[in-house]
């Protein structure tokens, strides 16, 4: 198979993860007789800082030109204390999301048996744990309208959803269930939003044709409380943007490590995949960020063309590394492996 | 001292639950001679099913005419799956909320010694938290104006703060911090949101009149892991309605008992307290429901009244029921005391 790929590096530690993520790509080139091409652009501060814009014209144009987006990560404690600066790295993520058209992130949480000790949950409780959120991307308060009146004194941020934002992407968790343990939860505040309440609406009359799928809702305060009581109650979790940030952090933190996960943002259009930990800006430079979510994230781009067995060969090659101890001091602090040994060994294993 | 109580128990289990801690109270007016008068009134599902309204005007009247607010619990399942019920329970709580100003929501998270067992999170993670949640509790996304489009596609929920709304519950929040660990820490979304980089900005203004209380900031997808990773990293936790919906709920688990956490809910005239844990339907009338939120939250009121020596009575008291496991079954499987008499063997205690 042939496909472009657009590299997107960003900020922090994203450049050292991205590269071992395109090693294990081409060890899959290799391996399986795929032709896959690299393009690299700017995005984030180091764009700001470069060409004074967080999604420079020519990144987005690489970006629709591929077939898909491999992401490394964005953010600069710089620009986080200082409400006033009026560009930030964080807008390149979102005009990419929005000029995409990436609507659904995706985002599975599993439990790696290795590592189950390293999780701050007790071992009895995340036992199980196996489930996929559906966070809505490109719509709610995120791109609401913002205001600021001209004393800088009252500030709005309106969060608005329709029912074609959100019936595309419960379309695309619907089917997730039916593929997986056939359960929806809807994470809302319906007993206080009305945004809330027109999603609880939607998701159920969609729910209709989707007999064989058992849908339930959550008020998102006492989701919050579930994904750590009781995480493998969970299947397919459909939420919205805000929502869906917060909780979806939250579940990235039971399996023990928030350096083993990837996610995809889709939309009809585009794909971009990339690790869900930040920019880790502490670690820049210095080989020791966690390179298995961004070599993950490279095998949901696998799969989402379709290219099953290759995927599974990644994800195989990283299970002997998780084996092995073949990891970064994060997962194992005595560990002496580096970024890029860690990178190399599960390229090699492919 | 005399001081006038309303009482509104609410529903679900609210009504059990609020009886022990009146017991409680009259334990307190024998032992150290005080005068309190106890008036009940009617609120959320059981108001609209009496009255067809969830706050009638007659209890908002004794509420104003009160000196402080004893509340049970709100919320009936019959009203959750139905989006189009334009009369819901919760409006009884959210109008009481800003009908008597409440507008700083206090939510204290500590770990019970003897219940440490019971938490999901591991021992080493949770030794030591002991952390205070203030949520402003009258503005942002609950009360901004609320749309529905004719055609029920399109709906709206704006989030809007001024200056004067932070700033009032900010200095609340940096006085708790004095008289604790010195640590002050906002939870906002300042990388997105507009009403956000207000809050930041405010509150770090308010914060050099407080040159002894470090103030950090944390995006409040960052901090719905950091609660778990590292609970006790935190002091006083300032954040927005919304946010602190989610986040004090998360942080409600933490102690392994959503049965033992206590709030309050404070304005410049007002005050209320109440357990924070929800009306619990399936329990209602079974004499299981654990009361000693509800007492604590008693607790609170006398400490809110400067009743210092009063409410460690009640403490002390509390601390006797769960070192000698006269708790309810929901603490402990093979307990076989009820709501009453847990309720009984404290009101004794004091
Ligand atoms: C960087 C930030 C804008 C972003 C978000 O809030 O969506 C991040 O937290 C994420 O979840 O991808
Ligand atoms: C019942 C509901 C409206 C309420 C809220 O969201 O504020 C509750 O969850 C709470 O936290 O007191």
């Amino acid at each position: 198979m042939n496909l472009n790929i657009a590299l997107l590096p960003g900020d922090g530690v994203g450049p050292e993860v991205l590269k071992q993520a395109v090693k294990c790509l081409q060890a899959v080139e290799e391996t399986f007789n795929h032709n896959f091409t690299y393009k690299e652009a700017l995005v984030g501060a180091i764009a700001i800082h470069k060409k004074g814009n967080p999604l420079p014209d020519a990144t987005l144009k690489l970006c629709k030109e591929a077939d898909a987006v491999l992401f490394g990560a964005i953010g600069d404690p710089k620009y986080d204390n200082d409400p006033n600066s009026k560009i930030r790295p964080e807008q390149g993520l979102l005009a990419l999301r929005k000029e995409l058209g990436l609507f659904a992130n995706i985002r599975p949480v599993q439990i790696f048996p290795t590592l189950i000790d390293n999780s701050p949950l007790k071992k009895d409780i995340i036992a199980g744990t196996d489930f996929t959120i559906y966070r809505e991307l490109t719509g709610g308060i995120y791109f609401g309208e913002k205001k600021l009146n001209d004393e800088g004194t009252v500030a709005s941020d309106l969060c608005e959803y329709s029912e074609k934002e959100i019936s595309r992407i419960a379309h695309l968790a619907f089917k997730a269930a039916k593929n997986r343990k056939n359960k929806l939860t809807l994470i809302d505040k319906a007993n206080v939003l009305e945004s809330s309440r027109l999603w609880r609406k939607v998701v159920a009359k969609i729910g209709e044709s989707y007999p064989d799928v058992a849908l339930d809702f959550l008020f998102v305060d006492n989701a919050a409380m579930q994904i750590i009581l009781n995480p493998s109650q969970f299947d397919v979790i459909l939420t919205e943007n805000m929502f869906g940030d917060i909780i979806s952090d939250e579940g990235s933190v039971i399996g023990g490590s928030i350096g083993l996960l990837a996610s995809a943002s889709v939309g009809s259009e585009s794909a971009m995949f990339e690790p869900i930990h930040g920019s880790y800006p502490q670690a820049k430079g210095k080989d020791i960020a966690n390179p298995i979510a961004s070599i993950l994230s490279a095998a949901m781009f696998l799969e989402h063309f379709k290219l099953f067995e290759e995927a599974m060969a990644v994800r195989e090659a990283v299970g002997k590394s998780l084996k092995k101890g073949i990891v970064t001091p994060d997962l194992d602090a005595s560990s002496k492996y580096g970024t890029n040994q860690v990178g190399d060994f599960i390229a090699d294993n492919i």
